[in-house]
């Protein structure tokens, strides 16, 4: 323990409860077990939903930068790309300007099955901002987006 | 697509960076990777840490409350307890009312172990929120308490 780190109270101290990373692991687990019956309808785990659901808005990205945007690890979303072009959702396509990097294209089946499975995601969020009034909702997202630009490395 | 779930506009409308779950996803993704150096010089897993970090705040809860205020499934949880156990860093024990119920606590060595984590998990917890006035904070901190209450269930 450094000089900086020693200055943190304790976690008991801010309970859990008022402690961010937690209660967003605890938002994000439901939010994604809701979602469960849903995606197993359509044969989807959330590696695959949230490959076509990045790909349903930007088409075409390197698959690190798939891995990337879907904070999945580029093993598992290999994987789960190889299903979902076995399932006939999306293709890879060599790079025009390098070709041993590989980009991911969604296909009209898989954009259709996103279009099934992202009105029951709309309807979880909804649910999660339930009584929020819009300038909190509102002031939340751009307190994310804070975040996420301070998180965010060169790169990731 | 039943009436309710056709009002939500598309994904692409609504864009990955103003959609909640996608942000959050993406924040919680970076905080738990600037982790993993720490965790793994403890021999910890994502698992274990949250494990550590519930019974560090609430201890002696049941395994199936432990695996819901962790966000771990029950087998990995399981199997995360097992290596805390070998390590002496947890004990589980019979609840005295029904004895197929164990209930899990922390030894002075998991403490130990989780008060050596916790400076850096704060740390990144702070840099998180850097440049973010502690009012604006606050209020972050209430909304994500309000959505955890909307989509809480019962047992959940």
């Amino acid at each position: 323990m450094n000089d900086e780190t020693s200055l943190y109270p304790p976690l008991a101290e801010i309970g859990l409860g008022n402690y961010a990373p937690y209660l967003m692991n605890r938002i994000m687990g439901r939010y994604n077990a809701s979602l469960r019956a849903e995606m197993a309808d359509l044969g989807l785990t959330t590696p695959k939903m949230r490959a076509l659901a990045v790909l349903s808005v930007q088409d075409g990205p390197l698959v690190g930068e798939l891995s990337l945007l879907t904070v999945v690890e580029q093993s598992t979303l290999s994987r789960a790309l190889d299903q979902l072009q076995a399932g006939g959702m999306i293709r890879r396509e060599a790079d025009a300007a390098d070709s041993r990097a590989v980009r991911v294209f969604v296909t009209d089946a898989g954009r259709a099955c996103f279009e099934t499975l992202w009105p029951h995601m709309a309807a979880a969020q909804a649910r999660m901002f339930r009584g929020v009034p819009e300038d909190e909702r509102r002031a939340f997202v751009g307190t994310l987006q804070k975040m996420l630009a301070n998180i965010r490395r060169q790169g990731s």
